[in-house]
């Protein structure tokens, strides 16, 4: 069988411990040269105005756990302003974004997941795995930017592998900013430098296309995750004396003479590590008082491959989901 | 609803004329920037001794159809001894090929297809619609190489778009031969080269990864429409004073290093035209002698998106397939 599962499936069985454990797995797999990563795709169709139809893949294989994912996403985006919204067009305000999980011995598709809940988990996970290895071993205080859908996997991260003490939270919606606080036992502060000042870790948590903090504001020693680059800036970059990355690979952009999509123009980071290495052991943190930063935005394959099976794999174990014939996915003839 | 159609409902609703309409259409608007394609990737997990699992995916839009496709498949390859095969490795000696078809307005996906019958519509579609432009008005003659799965549907197409009179078919098989020309309403013959001497089209439509024919046995003015380029040989592309191709945009290939598989190292052919400039009539046949040659492996997103649009609308109206519930696949979480 086939095993569907939306968010509400994954929310009940997938756990922050498990994604970052998979996670680990997996990056010092594709560090190691066995998990292997197709870069993600932009195809991006006019729709007239600042709008685009946008379809994003990208999937990748971890051969430990025997899963090939592919993650998609059917995207309706407005630039409007030049701050890129996703619309909900889909039947009832909906989004569209699944990941598909394919079993590396039977090539047949073992699950379809909703990616909105995992994806959230995923990217907490990520940065917590980044965090566990380059925040100072003292780090107790986390300063966080942000306080929407990101941001409190953000925190359920860092809590599973550093001993944090405080959160401090700036959010510049007041209303949303103490909802969180309370949510997440952070304490709210007035203004993005309160939250930053004297942190041991910075998170970033933002869809800002503008820089959130003055870097010249970070402490010594203090390591930074940031969700996505347009929320730093330019001191951060030039304070921070390791960037690392996800993966060095490159997303590709796919468009009609003419209507290039801003994301399309963005350079890229240079003199980056890869978070393999890091958790290889073959770079890393040197000084107490160095400035780390780990960013990027968007997803690998492999980091796809490695959540979803650990959700799968919950899943069977607490008969979450809803089971589909696999024989409607696969075929006689040969293509 | 989401329509789920297997091969049998393809087969049972897709004309080719309809899709070679769909896919003519389709690269005139690709030629014209407007049709989106993103090429076709390739990610290579090694799997012990000249086994690889592949996952092939390509995506594309077609803004005057309304769709955006992704085409994906899952294979476990072999490549012992050179020639690459696919093993029917999921449940029940099946393979994995489906092509997901999304509105560009409402986001969903409108329908899962099984991708076997259609991908072979697809290739006898695209090869009439060269043929259509590239052989001479005259062209009655039809030589053929090659008696297998893609073989019928290069005769249904140029049926479709040429006054054929006769087709002379050859392949090794005997029994498969004379299986395949009762069929068809063709002529066996003995050997290659009675099938392409005197051919106004010589089609190759094998998987061999060897030459099939010798060049110097095609007569001036022959249009030669080939499936994948080993079967080619060099006097062949070195004849044809237009070489034409669906797309210059080249694939990706993602592997472990180390572990590069065949495909990876394939050169591209030079000096190619592509095919929606050729229905364009911005390039094409000059002289009633020319040799000019079709060719190119590996389809486009955008005549997946083309072909399964017409597909998918033939189904609505003919009732085939089976629903399944859209919010299966549309969640209310952005991802």
């Amino acid at each position: 069988m086939t095993l569907l599962l939306d968010n509400a499936d994954v929310r009940r069985v997938l756990r922050m411990r498990d994604a970052i454990d998979a996670l680990d797995a997996a990056f010092v797999d594709y560090a190691d040269g066995v998990a292997v990563n197709r870069p993600r795709s932009h195809t991006y169709t006019h729709r007239g105005g600042a709008r685009h139809y946008l379809f994003k893949t990208m999937d990748g294989s971890v051969p430990r756990l025997g899963v090939h994912a592919l993650r998609l996403s059917s995207d309706l985006t407005d630039e409007t302003g030049g701050k890129r919204i996703k619309i909900p067009a889909a039947p009832g305000d909906r989004y569209v974004g699944l990941v598909l999980l394919f079993d590396l011995e039977t090539l047949a598709p073992v699950a379809i997941l909703h990616d909105g809940y995992l994806q959230r988990v995923r990217v907490g996970a990520t940065s917590a795995l980044a965090a566990a290895r380059l925040a100072r071993k003292s780090a107790r205080v986390v300063g966080m930017i942000g306080a929407g859908w990101q941001a409190g996997a953000q925190v359920d991260g860092l809590r599973e592998v550093l001993d944090v003490e405080e959160v401090r939270v700036y959010a510049p919606t007041r209303g949303k900013l103490e909802a969180f606080a309370a949510e997440h036992d952070a304490t709210p502060v007035g203004i993005a430098r309160e939250a930053v000042e004297g942190a041991d870790v910075v998170v970033l948590a933002t869809n800002s296309h503008q820089p959130v903090l003055d870097g010249a504001w970070l402490a010594p020693g203090t390591h930074v995750n940031s969700v996505q680059r347009h929320e730093l800036d330019a001191t951060t970059l030039s304070r921070a004396e390791l960037v690392v990355v996800r993966s060095r690979e490159e997303p590709t952009f796919h468009f009609a003479p003419g209507h290039a999509p801003r994301a399309a123009r963005d350079r890229q980071l240079e003199d980056v590590v890869e978070l393999g290495d890091v958790l290889k052991g073959l770079v890393g943190r040197t000084r107490d008082d160095q400035i780390t930063l780990f960013t990027g935005g968007g997803g690998l394959g492999i980091q796809f491959a490695a959540v979803a099976h650990a959700v799968y794999a919950a899943a069977r174990e607490a008969g979450a989901g809803r089971d589909l014939p696999t024989e409607w996915f696969i075929q006689e003839e040969k293509p």
